[in-house]
């Protein structure tokens, strides 16, 4: 690829840079070799520039302004790295390789390029679109729609009746459809309350691995259009995920809480059931939801409350030592 | 089903409803059809109570005093539901069907009826009892014990020696009997323990998706009658919980602690090894408890606390810009 | 084994006990018989200490010192616990049994003695060193490196291109090599970024059950020599975790942190991305690492403080009632 078809891609512009020059890949500043690009997109790692073998860098418009290096300068790096990752590893192609070991029911309808990997299990009734790929040891249970090029790594689980859209990717040991955490009490016992309903997950949405989406009961879980999950994620049975939320590792939703749309969760937080998080909501990591967010704030801490707020109260908790010893001085005094 | 047999089964009080009308079904408060019963047991719903098009509505004793609507009265809707739920969706039966695919060892002893999915793998003298499904690509490693009428989803595993009682549900994806964290430190390196003990899992236990009970190091692990865990828990070696308690996701229990009866631990809660937690307690969503815990408390917080003083305390950490202004003021004056 | 081998073997020495007396096993104080060895490591269970029928107890050297039972005492009876366990429980090994259920692709190089479970999937160009042993239903995908003397569990997963050294062990269900969480936004959605880095866990690291490890986003995601995770972790991409670390359950280390050698992160401990961790740090359970840590320290709390000061803070954040009571009177005074 040459330096000006990266330009293009990227939309960004050459500075002392060979135009013609080529590059065979993108890696790291630390790494990346004179044949390669790399770029700078988190400042913490600007002490790499100077240093870096790689023949150009993908920096901002404003970094650098000395700069005599080759560099491409964009609005956004990151971006312009990612669409350069995209490039050189396009994602792989399906061309309707069935594994032999595969278990295929008769009345599974597989669009003609489907992939299946081996081991994999394919149920009654499923209907899978074209270029969809499923690895190994995937088990996809009776009556599960899958859309068109949908991805489900190996050991994937779609649970019965289970509905993925266009463009869905399935992060190895995933478990999509379990059963929700629901029982009444009978005096005697948690008497279990059948499960009957689909988790939903629209077009463009990506689930990490080890995850667990429950059904709802009655009714759907679901996950609307490019919304993305990392892994060991819990949702539980009737949750409403608006579109393009980001959620990282760890997270837990408890039973019929509502996420609003583009709203981003730091790892390891908790969100209690039946609460609604309005859109554009940033929660940080740790923290523990008990109410109602109001769309478009910002969150953090153990009951979560207003970011700003946190980073006093968490500043003055340390504090606290100090608080008593000048309460005690007075009180004595 | 005529609305007398409802009110039979969850030994309801019909009000302004026609004990000859027959239902198809139960459906959450917004979606119920006319042919459906509906319920309300969370009193955070009675907004939709007016406009469900359900045909008959489950409600308490107490709720809606003028209501001209047809419903049915009792103690416990959402048992109720429950009870409904159950009819119209009864467990599905085993049927003694083994796929050709599952790789069953000559050794194992299966009931007649016990149902094996796709490529199952079942190990040397498994005993498995009467009315037992196992679902595609679960593993039984040799010398499990399972008793009569469980159930084991997807991708289950259960590892070496451990024994399922009767009436057993494991969710996919989870690990019964993976080794536990145990090693002892020679001065070069971490020098693992042989773990040997089993996991036992009494009558009626519950195991949600892709969760994790580690098998004793010696003795056993031990999951008392009829408790029921979620998604994505953590059980250390050695652990024992009582019967009838509750889990819900996310929870990690580290070594040897105990858990008493009927105890309900919130998402997320991490529990210190070697604990005592006695009968009938629970804590709250996110806790983390460093030390014993007296029967029949309510505990919050990180270190977990009593749940009233909790309550204090974390509305006041939200004070502490006030207590720090208030304070520097008086040290100034 | 006569007690002067037990003795020789933990490096201890007999005290009222018959160097000619056989033990068959090893037993904790409450269940082990006569002809058993038990241990008393953790002081908190002295008071089953005279009670025991256990045939040697393994003490410290200062417990006790009017016994008059059998025991032997050691420097570290946790230690000589364990290498009595070993003793009597060596682990299992490798005799070149390929299940004929097994996938294993014919560019597949295995060494002779290598097992293969039932149902496992072995992928293209994948090395699999002498003595190692693959449990039922793992994936083994494209262009894997696997060393001599690993054991993986049922239903592990290690992905493409993924490398590991010599007596690794992976536990069921754990997902090594899924992709990381990267996206940019482009304005419209977040745009998949490829994974195409490897994981490499290099001798002696121990991964538990349903554990995800996410490969680089370019270049690698390391784990150090002889390191061990306990279940449920999650490690981000391209994370370096140093030599001879211990991590408990539920552990999420976001992308790009690097913790130091020696570490010890207790359960449900969270770390930031782009952090580091310095060698020889504990954190205690539960805690939150928003920033990066000094070798040698021991920290605590959401946010991570010095373990002293979090000791102190934590006991006040109960006095915060007394604190804002005292202050109103001084207030109103």
């Amino acid at each position: 690829m040459h330096l000006r078809e990266v330009a293009d891609l990227v939309a960004g512009r050459l500075e002392h840079a060979d135009p013609e020059m080529r590059i065979t890949g993108v890696h790291t500043l630390g790494s990346a070799q004179p044949d390669q690009a790399s770029f700078l997109a988190n400042m913490r790692y600007k002490g790499l520039f100077e240093a870096s073998r790689a023949g150009v860098i993908i920096i901002t418009e404003k970094a650098f302004p000395e700069n005599t290096r080759p560099v491409i300068r964009v609005k956004d790096p990151y971006l312009a790295f990612s669409l350069l990752q995209r490039h050189f590893h396009p994602q792989p192609r399906a061309d309707g390789i069935r594994h032999p070991s595969a278990v295929i029911h008769d009345t599974a309808h597989l669009a003609e390029d489907v992939d299946i990997g081996p081991l994999a299990v394919i149920g009654r009734h499923v209907h899978i679109g074209a270029g969809s790929r499923i690895a190994a040891a995937c088990v996809i249970e009776d009556d599960v729609q899958i859309g068109a090029s949908c991805t489900l790594h190996s050991h994937a689980v779609v649970g019965t009746s289970c509905v993925l859209g266009n463009k869905v990717i399935v992060q190895a040991g995933t478990i999509i459809g379990c059963d929700g955490f629901g029982y009444a009490w009978t005096g005697q016992e948690h008497l279990k309350i059948p499960q009957t309903g689909r988790v939903v997950l629209e077009d463009g949405v990506e689930i990490g691995a080890n995850t667990c989406i429950d059904r709802g009961v009655i009714g759907d879980t679901l996950i609307e259009t490019g919304t993305k999950l990392d892994n060991l994620i819990h949702i539980g049975h009737n949750v409403r995920i608006g579109a393009y939320s980001i959620m990282a590792s760890q997270v837990g939703i408890s039973g019929s809480a509502e996420i609003g749309k583009g709203c981003q969760l730091g790892g390891q937080v908790g969100i209690a059931g039946h609460l609604h998080i309005g859109d554009g909501c940033r929660v940080a990591a740790k923290s523990g939801v008990p109410g109602d967010l109001e769309a478009g704030g910002t969150y953090a801490g153990i009951p979560a409350m207003p970011h700003r707020l946190w980073l006093r109260v968490s500043a003055l908790m340390t504090r606290l030592p100090d608080i008593w010893k000048t309460l005690g001085k007075r009180a004595r005094s």
